[in-house]
């Protein structure tokens, strides 16, 4: 398709985002589960048409070459419909975010002030190859009282068309326009080149994917973005740590899983306690075949670590590489992050309370933990309930962000007729 | 000075900011409060050199022929002095909203999840011929914990040199870094270019100025904007309005000051009430010399009002002209403000409930109010206590902006050691 008639195509879906995303406003939490309830029975019902589609992205893909891993992620299966099943049933399940007011004050003159929680408006989500996030964009958009036009990766188009299909068809038997959510359904990159800049209708960007994809799409982008580039996140062994806590806590934010955002990248360990804490610590490592880097200091200590050089502090492995750095003071370990972090998520192994206070204080990070592993970086482990994505913004919403990040607040006023002035 | 030396001369700014904001952001209360009473009896001390930097800038726009109200605006007097000095002291007397932490929940495993209200960091202030900006700026900016970077109009440049100087004075005398607010000294329309592409170095933006000022920078800037570009405010008269409320708060609407952003513009009047409402509030407004614009069914009961076009209703006079419309429901009026209202301000005038609960509920807008005037519009009547601007953005601060809306939220963990899988 030529440049222009993809543009075209977009700002028809996002004018229909935007006149569907008013409904969305208003629709009842009623009608909004029951439409997640409907696309929960329309899934179950509809496993043979969706593999069908599926398959065709799969063939494709394997002529293709893909990687096992890839295509593995790229298949619907049973297990993998059965948990968008109950993915989107959880959702149903919970609260309302919009319509909640907070806190009003009342002013001196007799007027009430206070804010509400309503949905940002039209979201667009850009995501890579598993289909699945068809299925969870489109429900948390949904029970936020958003619309949604979903952009997924080319290899999935078939799949995503299919399940687009399945979502619009829950929205219709609910009453609640089909627009509201909307798959593109061409794999031209112009596509996406027009999704966000096109800030007249689409009020936010939340990509998923590779550091590649997301950078690419921050240069580029006019509308807003919700997201995060780099987790690369410090553990810092105090000198005041419990030495069984900071074994376990080090060990499990390397280890739970090496390819999340949250997993540790670089360990930072007091000096006071290097001696004594860092050879068990290594041989736990050693044990789960993870690769030290360590500074001089640290070699002094681990002789198995290599040296890291400051390339190591910048980096997000998402591998069984950690590096490791002996650390002077609590100043020094904060400064490390400052210089080297990503501002997504840092912890402190410390029993010392003012200690655990100033590192809370001045971390300045989207996520701040004491005696935490950082491997919890998760809006469920949270309490969020659910989540779209995390974010290291500085404005709106900032760490795991779940419904209330896909809402704003806008202030509502109630008088008896005061004037001003 | 050639454009490269200017970039280069502004990435200096923007990182001896980005090094500022880190000393400010664990700054205590009880110093920023010593640096704003600082500034303000440094400014009680150098009226001289403020009033004959000012003089400076004074003679030159009246060479250059500036219209008598902007030299008025200005010009620095004793009076506009002791504003500024008053208004130090009464942002040292706010709360300060850094540190403070939401309600926590306690998870199952028994950690404990909170938010911590924390300063966004570095912020850009651009701003149109009034010098008073720089220190009200200075001092919102300083007081919520960030470091500010000042971007006046050229015509006020020495003024706004000599206030940084003031400024620059106070926060060393509290021992905060005197970089945390720096006054750009080139009036070369490259530094601003600079300010709102420096992503790495400003986290927000906040123009202050006519909407061209505004809707260039939001065309041209890289980094996110608190901004509004119309306040196009609608009072609606419901079937079930007071008549007296009526009146009086669409007099004070839009005759307690033309030229503020949350002037009403449009009136819209349900059709059942417009015969016995409409008369009267037409000779009210033009015994204030408000002309009025209407729709034909309006021009019938108020035979002296001109004829209005859409442009009428897309437009934000500031000025003594008012549009006024018949509708039919309520409907018609939520939906006459989705198409041409600014999201800014709007208003109901009703008795009835339910009108107003989904008035509340379904008008889109950063405030709507029920039984006010819309030029409440200011986070000084909303008790904000300070107010950096008006946000139409959906994302982050919406409506009146104060200290909170100069700060964002990160998430503060702590537990016992927990393990994660």
């Amino acid at each position: 398709m030529p440049t222009t008639d993809i543009d075209t195509a977009m700002l028809t879906l996002g004018e229909n985002a935007r006149r569907a995303s008013r409904a969305m406003m208003r629709a009842s939490g009623a009608a909004k589960n029951q439409a997640l309830h409907a696309m929960a029975d329309a899934l179950g019902d509809s496993r043979a048409e969706l593999k069908a589609a599926n398959a065709q992205d799969v063939d494709a893909a394997r002529a293709a070459g893909l990687e096992p891993a890839l295509l593995d992620r790229l298949t619907l299966s049973d297990k993998s419909l059965d948990l968008m099943i109950s993915g989107l049933r959880q959702i149903a399940a919970l609260p309302d975010p919009v319509g909640t007011i907070t806190a009003s004050t009342l002013r001196p003159n007799g007027m009430r002030v206070a804010q509400m929680r309503v949905p940002l408006g039209v979201i667009g989500i850009i995501y890579e190859s598993r289909p699945n996030v068809t299925i969870d964009a489109a429900a948390l958009c949904l029970k936020s009282g958003n619309a949604a036009i979903l952009r997924g990766g080319s290899e999935a188009v078939h799949s995503n068309i299919a399940l687009g299909d399945v979502v619009q068809a829950g929205l219709r038997a609910a009453a609640l326009p089909a627009e509201a959510v909307q798959v593109v359904n061409t794999t031209d990159r112009a596509a996406v080149g027009k999704l966000i800049t096109m800030t007249e209708h689409i009020d936010v960007i939340v990509p998923r994917g590779g550091k590649g994809l997301i950078a690419r799409l921050a240069n580029e982008a006019r509308v807003p973005l919700i997201k995060h580039l780099d987790g690369n996140c410090h553990v810092y062994i105090d000198a005041a740590a419990d030495p069984e806590k900071a074994l376990a806590i080090a060990l499990n934010a390397k280890t739970y899983r090496y390819g999340i955002c949250g997993a540790m990248e670089t360990l930072l360990v007091d000096a006071s306690v290097a001696v004594s804490i860092l050879p068990r610590i290594a041989a736990a490592f050693a044990a789960h075949g993870v690769e030290l880097r360590g500074c001089p200091r640290t070699r002094d200590i681990v002789p198995a670590a290599k040296p890291a050089t400051d390339e190591d502090w910048a980096t997000e492995y998402l591998a069984p590489i950690l590096a490791v750095r002996i650390v002077d003071s609590l100043d020094e370990a904060i400064e490390h992050i400052a210089r080297w972090g990503s501002g997504h998520t840092d912890a402190i192994v410390t029993e010392d309370l003012s200690a655990a206070q100033r590192f809370q204080r001045e971390v300045d990070s989207s996520s701040v933990y004491v005696n935490l592993p950082t491997c919890f970086a998760d809006g469920f482990e949270y309490g969020l309930g659910a989540e779209i994505g995390i974010s290291t913004n500085r404005l709106h919403a900032r760490g795991p962000v779940g419904l209330e990040g896909l809402t704003t607040l806008k202030w509502v006023l109630s008088g008896q007729g005061q004037t001003r002035g």
